[in-house]
């Protein structure tokens, strides 16, 4: 027999606290794991990863501006990446038609392959980590977050 | 009737990767609106009220290096939050007995006065947009949460 205190507005407030303090804990917890594991097998960084991985969903490539969005991130250290990405051979910078200003930037053949296989790895990286869940876990927390992603867009629809 | 796919191993493992992507942009949102709050609020930024929520569970103070490790935040930010703390009369730094080079910081009376209202407001918020979430809810969201969190733990040790 569980007793439930939180049936109270004061008690179940100080849950959704509990809930938000442990879910901001656990994503950080597991961004760190993949950060480890990207750095100790492949010598990449979280950005870079997160860069690739932009581009890899952009066959036909990305302005600068655009990458920066997507994953909030300043352009000088997207340019670094890029920059390097570059170096490597994985990505290229190609011009504009009708633009002088802008370029695209997209993966290689060998971009697109490499990236591949490290999608792969932290995917299952993810599956090891998460392992512990099973179908009905998934599919409660997913339904569950979609929830309070509905409150959220809410939220910023108030905000307009 | 809903049918179950992620029966199988590879659909569990594509399941586990869509909670984890949802884990971590929803933890984001989340972040993004409690710091849009907190601006448009208290003109404060999230990293100061993560210092003086740190400081206020230290009665008898931190060292800057402290404060750093728990916020995983670089000393550089901390002592420039430290400083506008101090100036504004809601922190201050004392010497450590004994120890000439180090100084403790912790909140004055003001400082743990304005952070308890703060904090309160800041639990409001947190009841609000997770307020699609009822007890069940919660405590499902939570246990599974812990469970995660004692397999990084175990990951940990195995790193070691």
């Amino acid at each position: 027999m569980t007793v439930h205190p939180q049936t109270t507005r004061e008690s179940l407030s100080k849950e959704r606290l509990r809930l938000w303090l442990k879910l901001l804990k656990t994503s950080r917890s597991i961004e760190d794991e993949v950060r480890r594991r990207l750095r100790r097998h492949h010598d990449w960084t979280l950005p870079r990863f997160d860069v690739m991985s932009a581009l890899s969903r952009a066959p036909d490539g990305l302005k600068m501006g655009e990458i920066s969005r997507m994953l909030k991130v300043s352009g000088g250290n997207i340019t670094g990446i890029v920059d390097k990405l570059t170096e490597e051979g994985l990505a290229l910078r190609v011009a504009i038609p009708g633009d002088r200003r802008a370029q695209l930037v997209r993966l290689t053949d060998k971009g697109q392959e490499m990236f591949a296989r490290h999608s792969a790895d932290h995917e299952a990286w993810i599956d090891d980590i998460l392992g512990g869940l099973d179908a009905d876990d998934l599919g409660g927390m997913i339904a569950r977050l979609d929830r309070l992603t509905e409150t959220l867009l809410a939220e910023d629809k108030d905000a307009d």
